[in-house]
């Protein structure tokens, strides 16, 4: 299986601090209108580090009941340790996930070598049910995954690909360079989804995606079309609107951002607080600035 | 109540990767023969991280049953979410625990602000049935909670103290000379508890405290009577050995570590990997120059 | 003037800690047989660092009267003070440099806050006889120059443009957004060229140009004319050997590469050791993958 | 020789940008009313990043002609090649300085290995007529000078010490415990000199020396008395200062607490900006509670 395209780690609704089913059927129904590949569901903008596993599970089966059934289901697993990733995944493949997204542990950081990790990755996968995609995260993890220990593991049976939210277009290009045709290196930003295209990624998993998954679309079959300008335009207008939902002001900024493209955005589960009226104010000028502001 | 003295982050025991409360035992009764104040259960050392939440009460609960009466039980209990933090911090109150050292949420760093920690901190304080200790860790989260943060937070009816694991000494003085007498900084590693007793922490919770705890008990003891030679001496002595204990081997080398020591260490959860024969070695080497090396 | 094409920043040959002419003059006609549109004298790579202000000016001297006259000659002329700068930036036009590449100060980290580099830059444009381009070089200073900082100094009328080298191809993509057309953003390492250029880079000014300056030159056209799978490939050939000369080995690598692929690199410097043998060996191994290893 | 007490590496006093020898003169004389046991010329607070190398031959002869005999006179001699330092060094010596204090290269950071650094000192060492002291300033160079590092060139004959400016207070006890006892280890700021002390530390070159002396000897000398709680109150007395005039502010806020202690500070070089008034008000206030504001 080659998992390519582009996927929204989608927000997760909240009402009082609890999940809001109601609105994540809806929301999931606009997301399947679109262009999307399918949805992440627990992925870092899920607020995955805020649910229990019982949450987790009951929104995998949620979603995976609500997304048309050609829309993969990728689920975010990772957990500090082995033994809890490997039985998240399982729980996730019964829910009916069609992949999993496993972060990298890094909590033990003088621990965690290019050897740990490697054999981390390889467990998981070897027990694994579906395809495991690899998660590097660095902004958030504090531990990078080199290129060169991605190019390792990208020969496994079972490890499909990788999302790489470093950012550094030199590690993207190495890794795709490295590993094998049908080994996915996806772009974890829509800041620099053109640039990752153009040097050979199969899509992306992008926050961005949550609120303009049309455009983020766009971009990629532009690019795949070798239409670089018009991919550049679309690429560039949406730089500032992504630094806002990402960098700046988090899965905060995510969430505000939804609530005025149409979806439901809502609070994120404390200790992350709301975005303020400030933030607010610099989101909507950039949505409007792209037409999506709808309230 | 004034939170003071020494106390060890204890390590876990695992056989087969699944706790050994036979070694747990022998272990609890060796440490209360000594000058140690009590025991963190569940903190970095414990690999809190690869425990599950019932497997965390479980240790609390046996640690208290097995632990003198006079001998504080502090438990580890943070957690990404405020929700989380406060359940599992009922969860140590009723299990036994006499207080609580609560590590500060990284995961979503954009999005961890003074103002968002300084909430998380004041939300558990309000909701936990025992004194708070904060817990300052920038090594393994990649966050540092400033000594102007920790100062609004001091006169917190229900946060005691700070564990400072940064080894900024500069923080921990402004933090001390900021805060109100009766708030216990602690020294996070024996590797300055010199440098941090004479700038006056209230103790030290120390991975190194594990090994030879006498020995940290002693440098505390001389820093307080002012004999700063003697201390100073005991001091540069094992500021090797906690090296390797911490920054270079992490919890691996600290359970090699334990079994030379006569305790018992094992291994540690997967991902981690044991430590190597060469950690091993440089391990031993140091022991011996303490003459602590029994095995 | 617009400043555009592919640019190398010429290592400086030395024979017993000297500054070799001869050999400085042979590699400047090798270097202007190929497609380069000029060379950088005195940037990282020439070891400005390490040459007094004397040398500088007789090597700007020397290197513009080798060149072809439609070659631009761009002096690295940076230095931690205004007033130095704008003295050394006055000799190198007087020197025939057609335009000043300008590392910004960095000594003073805590000072050199956005306001304090934007007023540098003003300062020293206004008072330079030829066009400044702006140098970020985060690897080397350990300050960054945001997209919003170069974007504010890219309407002085004597600002023609900035070299980045921070890799961080989202700021690029939002300096070029951000920044009037006739602004010239230069890609500051070959391994993100085909990237930039996608995003509307003007260039790039390459270290990996000194060795391989026709590969660097191709990878370039071949964007412009849109031929993206081709550029694709030229681009991923030349990672590694970018990684070798540059992050891996710096400039003592540069210059082995350089000695290698028919130029003369010689040895840097002190206290820059020369590369050790096993770097000499990644390296060759590299250069015989692209048919470049002439001895 | 033992190099031992406390210094101030003075600030350079300039009006409209030129060095104002009369000004000089009148703080050397108030400086040499202390206890201080001489002066750091063209040390970082000196702004010899900022200063031509004829400028810094001149301050150093006209220092040591205004400096009472007794005073040790400390000149940095540092740069970022072997050659120039050493050349620095030598004209340093000529001038009359006493000692060399030589700051660690730091451009070419991939090259700068603990290799090519101890080669460096020791290169230099070899060369320099007068004793060298390693002077290790990882916040301004982002290059840090590891204990095991020093501690090998420790033993060197004409290496007589290290200013070890990181508040790494764990790197500054291991260097004093592997380094012989007529070794000096300095204290780098006087936010943390009363834990170096304690730890064994010889004395201190403080940016707060400049501004209150007798405070600084007496946090030292208290120390070393073994008088911990007096000693303790005068540290976190200057812990505020100390920040706003090192890490907040700089030089510049270093020169608006000069001018406000009753010495000539004035404003730096370009492109550092003078202090603001935000700045200076915060500073006038610490200066207040140390009754040391008297203008």
């Amino acid at each position: 299986m080659l998992i390519k395209g582009i996927f929204a780690p989608i927000a997760t609704p909240f009402v009082d601090g609890e999940i809001s089913y109601d609105h994540l059927a809806k929301n999931i129904a606009k997301w399947s209108e679109t262009g999307l590949a399918g949805l992440v569901v627990m992925g870092s903008n899920g607020e995955a580090a805020y649910l229990d596993e019982d949450e987790k599970v009951e929104m995998w089966a949620f979603a995976r009941k609500h997304m048309p059934s050609e829309k993969l289901l990728i689920a975010g697993t990772g957990q500090e340790s082995t033994r809890a990733t490997i039985r998240l995944t399982k729980k996730a493949a019964q829910a009916g996930a069609g992949a999993a997204l496993v972060l990298s542990p890094s909590y033990f950081k003088a621990n965690m070598t290019p050897a740990a990790l490697e054999r981390f990755y390889s467990d998981v996968a070897d027990e694994s049910p579906i395809p495991v995609l690899i998660y590097n995260m660095p902004g958030n993890t504090g531990v990078n995954l080199t290129s060169s220990l991605v190019i390792r593991l990208s020969t496994h049976p079972n490890i499909a690909g990788v999302k790489d939210s470093s950012g550094n277009i030199v590690q993207i290009s190495e890794t795709i360079a490295g590993s094998p045709d049908d080994f996915s290196v996806f772009a974890g930003s829509a800041s620099f989804l053109l640039p990752a295209t153009v040097m050979g990624a199969k899509g992306g998993t992008l926050a961005t995606a949550n609120v303009v998954p049309d455009l983020c679309v766009k971009i990629f079959e532009l690019a795949l079309e070798g239409k670089i300008e018009e991919a550049r335009e679309s690429q560039r207008s949406i730089l500032r609107l992504n630094t806002l939902v990402t960098a700046k002001y988090g899965v905060a900024g995510l969430k505000a951002a939804l609530d005025m493209a149409g979806y439901f955005g809502g609070d994120p589960r404390k200790p992350m607080l709301p975005a303020s009226d400030e933030a607010r104010a610099e989101i909507r000028q950039e949505l409007e600035k792209l037409g999506r502001a709808v309230r």
